[in-house]
C-alpha cells in the first residue's frame, strides 16, 4: 500500500499508489491523467457500470485495470466521478469499505444532498466534497485531457469535516494541478450553481429543442450557426444522464431560477408585443454590463 | 470615377473606386478592409451618425475620409451597414441620389421590410439585399477585421431585382472574400433567422439579466463562468442599438419562435416539478442530436 510521509513537501513514491476511478468520463479521466503525471508511481483501477466505457478507458490508457467495487479495500485514493444519483447510492458503501488511510473525493456539480447523506457516517472524515469548475459539453473517457484543471476553480465544501492530513494531501494535489481553491457551504454552492451553471444548461437544451422543432433542414441550422447559435446551444450537447441527475438533485434551486428566467422572457416578449422598444433597448444596455464583468475582472488567486 | 471593364475576369484598377461606408461598425468596417485589400485603388468615405465612431474609424484607417450623405452622388459603391431602422429611412434617399453605375448593398440581419420599402423605387436595380452570416457580439470600428467573411455564408435576397452587371460584380467580390453565396426569399430569410439567430440573442440577453439579478457578486459570476455560462451568455454582449432594431423589424417571426421557446421551458419546468426525470432525460437525448448536426455536416460549397 502507498503511504506518503508527513511533513514532506514532495510526494515521495515509496510504494505504488492504488487509485480507484469510479466513473471513467471527462472529469474523472482528466483528473487521473494529471495524478499519473504528478505522482508517477500509480496504478489506476477503473470501475464503470457502462462496460463499453471502462473498456475504452483501458484501451486508451486512462486506467490500468478494470476492477469492481468489491476490491475497494485495497484503494489508497478514490475519485467518485459519476452522476450524483449514483454517488448518493455508493458513497456510504465506499466509506464502509475504505482502509483507514484512504481518501475518497467526489467531483459532482451538486454538493448538498451528498454531504448530507454521509454527515453521520463514522468514516465521514475520509471523504472530501469537491467541485472542479472544469466540465464542458463533452463526455466519455476519450474526452479526458491532461491539464484540464489548470487555472480552474476547485470548490471544496465542508473541508473541516475531512481529516486534516487527507485534506492537506488533496489541497496540495489540486494546487499542483494548477487549480484555485475556494471554500463554500454545500447549500450556498448548490444555490449559486443553479444560477450560474444549471440554468445555462436548461436554456441551451430548450433552445436546441425549439430550433430543431422549427427548422427541419439540418443544413440550414449549420449554415446559420455562425450567427451565435452554435455558442448559445453548445451546452445542449451535454450528457443527459448526468444532467437529469443534477436537475433532480438541485430541483428546488433550479425551479426558482428557471422561474425567474421564464418571467424575464415573458416580460421581454410583452415589450416586443407592445412595441416598447425603448424599454427593450435600455434593458439590453443594462445586460451589456456582463461584458465588462466577463472581460475585466480577473480571478483572485 | 471608377469603372470596371465588362468581360474582364480581374478588376483592373483604371481609376480610384469611391466606396461610401454608411455605418462604420464591425460588418461594414470588415468588408471595407477586404475591399481595400482586393481592389487596392480605393478611397473609402465614412459616414456615421455617431461622430466618435466615424473619427475612430478614420484614426485606425478603416476609412480615408469622413464624409456626409449629401456627397453620395460621387460614390461608385455604397455599403449600408447600420441598424435596419436606419436603413429603412435612408435607402430610398440613397437610391434617389446614386449615379447610374453605382451599387448599394446592405448587410442587415433582416431583409423583408427593407426589400419591401424599395420594391417600387425606379432605381431598385442598383440595390442588392445581402446578409453575411459573420456577425459576432462585438461592435464598433475597432472590432472590424480582415478576412472576417472567409468561409462564411452570404445570403442574397431578390437577386433578380438587381441589375445583372452590378450583381455579377458583387458576387465576384463576395467570392473573392471567400464567402459561400446562398439565395433566399426575404420572407423566408427573416423567418429562418428568427429561429436560428434572433431567438439565441433573446435567450442569451435574458439569461444574462436573470443571472445578474440573482447573483450580485461579480467575482462569483466570473469564477463560475467556466461551467458553460460564458458561452451561453456571449451574445448578451451584443449591440442593443442594432438588436432592438432587429426585434422591431422581425417582430412577428420573433414573437412566434419566442413563444415556442417559452412553452418548451415551461414544459421542462413542469417535468422537474413533477419529478418526471425519465421524460426529462429522453428529451435531452433527442436534443443531443444537435451535436451530430453541428459536428458532422460540412457546409456545401
Amino acid at each position: 500500500m502507498y503511504r506518503y510521509k508527513k511533513n514532506e513537501s514532495s510526494f515521495k513514491k515509496i510504494e505504488i499508489m492504488k487509485l480507484f476511478l469510479i466513473g471513467t468520463g471527462l472529469i474523472g479521466g482528466s483528473m487521473s491523467k494529471d495524478l499519473r503525471n504528478l505522482l508517477g508511481n500509480i496504478q489506476i483501477h477503473g470501475i464503470d457500470k457502462n462496460e463499453l466505457s471502462v473498456k475504452r478507458a483501458k484501451n486508451i490508457g486512462v486506467i490500468d485495470i478494470i476492477d469492481n467495487i468489491e476490491n475497494l479495500n485495497i484503494a489508497d485514493r478514490v475519485i467518485l466521478s459519476v452522476p450524483v444519483s449514483e454517488s448518493l447510492k455508493i458513497l456510504p458503501f465506499i466509506l464502509d469499505n475504505l482502509n483507514k488511510d484512504a481518501l475518497v473525493w467526489d467531483v459532482g456539480s451538486t454538493k448538498f444532498s451528498l454531504c448530507k447523506s454521509v454527515e453521520k457516517h463514522s468514516n465521514r472524515d475520509q471523504f472530501l466534497a469537491t467541485h472542479p469548475i472544469a466540465g464542458n459539453e463533452l463526455s466519455g473517457p476519450e474526452a479526458s485531457a491532461e491539464n484540464l484543471f489548470n487555472g480552474k476553480i476547485q470548490i471544496l465544501c465542508e473541508k473541516n469535516k475531512t481529516r486534516p492530513d487527507l485534506l492537506q494531501w488533496a489541497e496540495s494535489i489540486f494546487n499542483l494541478m494548477g487549480m484555485k481553491i475556494r471554500y463554500m457551504d454545500p447549500e450556498e454552492h448548490d444555490k449559486k450553481m443553479a444560477i450560474v451553471s444549471h440554468l445555462s444548461h436548461i436554456s441551451s437544451f430548450m433552445l436546441g429543442k425549439t430550433v430543431m422543432e422549427s427548422e427541419k433542414n439540418n443544413q440550414n441550422i449549420l449554415d446559420f450557426a455562425g450567427s451565435g447559435f452554435e455558442s448559445t446551444v453548445r451546452l445542449a450537447k451535454s450528457s443527459p444522464e448526468m444532467w437529469s441527475s443534477i436537475f433532480k438533485d438541485n430541483r428546488k434551486n433550479i425551479l426558482e431560477i428557471l422561474n425567474a428566467y421564464i418571467e424575464n422572457l415573458k416580460q421581454f416578449q410583452l415589450k416586443i408585443e407592445n412595441e416598447n422598444y425603448i424599454d427593450l433597448k435600455s434593458q439590453m444596455i443594462k445586460t451589456n454590463k456582463l461584458k465588462k464583468i466577463l472581460d475585466t475582472i480577473k480571478p483572485k488567486n
